[in-house]
């Protein structure tokens, strides 16, 4: 990268990270707990979401942040299942940044436990901006293939939790479950693996628990 | 984006775009067709290109930049199929630029037919990048989603072919061929389109006579 462009993008960096430590103490004092969805496009947020949803849906409130380049066909798929969603379009931008979420947070109902934003489809750029979530966690689909962690480090580097999507296709691609785990892990020895699949639905009840017990841990951690 | 920021991106996008206008002649000259291929991670270039070097071997000599975030896994795969490849790793950047291209253009064997260059796997930020190809070939894999060319159109409307990738597994997945294919037309009218699965293997042969064609023609064009 060019010094100057270098320059640039560390003032970016270092205005972003204010905004997203504002965001994340407002949004946590009012018990919200927000994940940031971090993948390659296609790797399934959107349907894990819609899962998600139903599965929190009895007893949670939750509210999602959808970030796209261009179309607003996520948040229609969300607002289908009766949750508040709110797209934000950026038009050619490669990533989402705090000050894009800052200016929605006035709408989040108050009610709200589990804000998700669902960040742009790209696994290298997204990495580098804290949106003000509590978790981040990072989507990867088994058609991917296991040997992305190690090629795209920063963003598996950076996450709490690592999710393996379409697991359901792991019979017909190359893609070995204890490679892509161990290569993850190598990366960031902390990281929660949970292993699901939208259409079958498989896993989903775990990662939800997750993101339950995650609140509360939350919720006692300010208390 | 902030004003700062843009202005700094239209110096470097312009001083990018003279120094591939320099490769794309060279290159050109020496009857060399350069093949800049753009996806997501894990839409399958790699294991195209494996097939694509099994096709056009008996006859024509290829070689390969490999583009990558970190690890030099994919020019090693290249190498075992006996094509020369060169791994650039960006260590962090998004996208390649043509002087990360320039700096090796003096390596390649001049009886070279077809150089192809593997991006950075990300479907948003290479495509702004011109390398000096004189082809660039989006790739989709099927698992991926047949909703992807309006979400991420730059990649689209600036390639000459789309190559839907891993179409063995569109039994398994929620993928339209057909919409995916107008999807892109679209965007992109003149876009010609292959439907290739690199496992079974299919619509390879297509694909590597495409690249033939199109370096005879453009091999008459420069005579």
């Amino acid at each position: 990268m060019e010094k100057k462009e270098l320059f640039v993008r560390e003032e970016i960096l270092g205005s972003n990270k204010k905004i997203a430590a504002e965001i994340r103490r407002k949004l946590e004092q009012e018990s919200i707990l927000t994940i940031n969805f971090l993948s390659s496009p296609g790797s399934g947020k959107t349907a894990l979401l819609e899962r998600i949803a139903e599965t929190l849906k009895p007893r949670h409130q939750m509210a999602v942040i959808e970030g796209d380049i261009e179309t607003e066909r996520d948040a229609e798929r969300i607002r289908q299942k009766g949750v508040p969603a709110w797209q934000i379009t950026t038009g050619g931008a490669c990533h989402l940044e705090a000050k894009m979420v800052a200016r929605l947070i006035s709408e989040i109902p108050a009610e709200t436990h589990f804000l998700f934003i669902e960040n742009i489809g790209n696994l290298v750029c997204p990495a580098s901006y804290d949106l003000g979530e509590s978790l981040r966690c990072v989507l990867l689909s088994a058609p991917e293939g296991d040997d992305k962690p190690k090629k795209y480090p920063k963003a598996f580097a950076t996450a709490d939790c690592l999710i393996i999507t379409k697991s359901d296709l792991i019979p017909f691609v190359p893609f070995d479950l204890e490679r892509a785990g161990n290569e993850a892990l190598d990366i960031n020895p902390d990281l929660r693996i949970f292993v699901t699949s939208a259409l079958q639905p498989r896993g989903i009840a775990e990662l939800v628990r997750y993101f339950i017990e995650s609140r509360v841990n939350m919720i006692q951690r300010h208390a």
